[in-house]
């Protein structure tokens, strides 16, 4: 029998977010692998074997997947939201580097809902016309090439979205972001925290970028921040499609 | 009875890409609203009226929508892809404004995969670390932003997935956009043309950029440009997630 690897992603929490085509994938898997708590939204069944892994350890997480799925083995690798973004679809191929075995078995990903269009479905349509998303960890590149894609995606005149906001390792940096933001927008462009989005504590926050503080993000929180033209209307915000 | 707007997500064309809180929409809904070929995605039944409308005409669209939840209906406002990305959302809220009796009325945002992620998971992980989402039409802004944009993407090194690349319409411009990224970006930089994604006549052709040509992109077709870091691996391509 011949194994294979499916990166899937589960959504952003709420499984009325699962597409059909990725319940498939999990209902055909004999194991799967991913970080804890999105291996347990997996549910539990004879013939299933779920492997949860501690956050930062894709690369070995990922090796593991490809060793079972050349040994036969049907494996779905878990990513919250969509596997290509900010997931572990890179980190599957990153450990396939340098291993011809590895790149010749059948690998595919599924695509989900990313937490940023969740979150911009619940807001309005802050995202409604072009737009940049920026992973704000500096885990794996430099700050400064964090703050050189701030500057430009603002003064290209895009709406953004940032992943990874905040954590307990990095406390400051999405102060210095705001900072940077506010050094080339005006004070009045509405930022939004989304946390938790879809999950029953869900939160959603609208304020002014002169009036956002660090500590109205953190770990499960995608933030969106507007453009000069982004505008309420009644209880929803948006961002128009046309520019003059 | 009390009616909504639903704006929801179909997703780029395989229904097992709709997502089940999509999916339950249509099922309660007394009305679909849309350009022909989406509504066309929405099987028929008793109780159900569909309504088709041509192309380039969101805000009538919208607007009837709107009349019709007034009234008491039920109403799915379908798009391709995701609402909030280059699609219905931002029209509906457009046509709430100066309308506070629509401004309160029950409507929401559903989210669905949006043509580039679809694209993305196709080709590997080319958006794989930070990305911009660019408008190429210039119906509602000018060329000049686009320019701008196009610009700021490429010295901010992002990745890029652009839509409406090219149409009847306006033939040259996707070749205008190629002459500006081919002045910011190395000729070797990956292109890929992901066309009619997760359709049965799916294309999907990758190309250094320095040999993309214009003819390659049609409406149907959603462009992924990789970074200077984007690489193959085995039949993937994938953007590192490490910038060094």
């Amino acid at each position: 029998m011949s194994g294979w690897v499916i990166i899937a992603g589960l959504g952003p929490g709420d499984d009325a977010l699962v597409t059909p085509e990725v319940t498939a994938a999990l209902a055909e898997a004999t194991d799967i692998v991913g970080y804890i708590p999105y291996v347990r939204r997996v549910a539990p069944r004879d013939g299933l074997t779920l492997h949860e892994s501690d956050n930062r350890v894709e690369i070995d997480r990922a090796s593991h997947a490809l060793t079972m799925a050349a040994e036969g083995r049907r494996v779905v690798v878990v990513s919250s939201g969509d596997p290509g973004v900010f997931a572990m679809a890179a980190a599957v191929f990153e450990a396939m580097e340098d291993r011809p075995d590895w790149q010749a078995l059948d690998v595919r990903v599924l695509p989900g809902i990313t937490a940023m269009l969740a979150a911009a479905a619940r807001i309005g349509a802050p995202l409604g016309h072009d737009f940049a998303a920026i992973n704000l960890s500096d885990n794996l590149k430099p700050w400064d090439v964090v703050v050189h894609r701030l500057q430009h995606a603002a003064r290209g005149g895009f709406a953004m979205a940032f992943y990874n906001p905040r954590s307990k390792s990095r406390p400051h940096q999405f102060g210095d972001a705001l900072k940077v933001l506010r050094a080339e927008l005006p004070g009045n462009v509405p930022v939004f925290f989304a946390r938790s989005v879809t999950k029953p504590e869900e939160e959603i926050t609208a304020v002014p970028l002169a009036e956002a503080t660090p500590e109205m993000a953190d770990m499960r929180t995608v933030v969106i921040v507007g453009t000069a033209a982004t505008r309420a209307v009644g209880r929803h915000h948006y961002t128009p499609r046309s520019v003059s």
